[in-house]
């Protein structure tokens, strides 16, 4: 088993949900393979406006890939989609077991 | 792009659904200026009880912030939570692309 | 407080919705003492057939404990379900502030 530990990234993006169709769409443009999307509700600033942002219906999206994907995924979010909408993303070094599938 | 790379801290809450308001009123107090709240369910030892714990409606609350502020809200409650609710947290290191907004 | 840091392993399981109370009971038998389950939709490759998966519905299962039991649980998942469902895990370092609960 442990001879197929590998490195993977951990992409999350936390925005508003009405984006999710156009999100989504955009992931599979830019070569993401699969994700993970549960609804959430949150608040925080709004964009570059910075303005108070009341709790809102939101999706946590998530992603395993490489980090070379992961990067470019984070870059493309922050050039399409952070001035207009209320958008986190993070990134984190996980194991899998399974690297053949990503 | 590389540049805006940096680390923050990723504290996340599981505990019992009832107590969802009261929680967000004290990340407001204490300082959080964003969360995100996710529903959930499931099983784990409870309080200081430490009886038997049937499945339940949890709520799973995470929070962006540096490292100082997540260890003072996970000591808070530790004091105010942990011996009367099902609670759990974890931190973790994350790296984000938007510093700015933390 | 700094003296109740410990490191935890988180270990994440995302797989189809229709096999949860199946996953359940084996994570109980394997001695998993707590999970956090969230439901999510997803899409992704599926077993080993690597068909493509429309988007379907999903759960997220989060369980802390050791390292050597969530290396097993993963080993057990492989095996057991890997080949028939679409299934995937993965391991992340946490720290915790209560480690006399796991």
């Amino acid at each position: 088993m442990t001879q197929t530990h590998q490195k993977r990234t951990l992409l999350t993006v936390v925005t508003e949900a009405a984006i999710e169709e156009s999100l989504i769409s955009d992931l599979d443009k830019l070569g993401v393979g699969g994700y993970t999307v549960t609804d959430a509700r949150g608040r925080g600033s709004r964009g570059i406006r910075d303005a108070a942002w009341k709790e809102a219906a939101n999706i946590r999206i998530e992603v395993i890939c490489n980090r070379v994907l992961a990067e470019s995924v984070v870059s493309y979010l922050q050039t399409h989609y952070y001035a207009n909408y209320a958008m986190v993303s993070f990134i984190q070094d996980v194991e899998i077991l399974r690297p053949e599938k990503f």
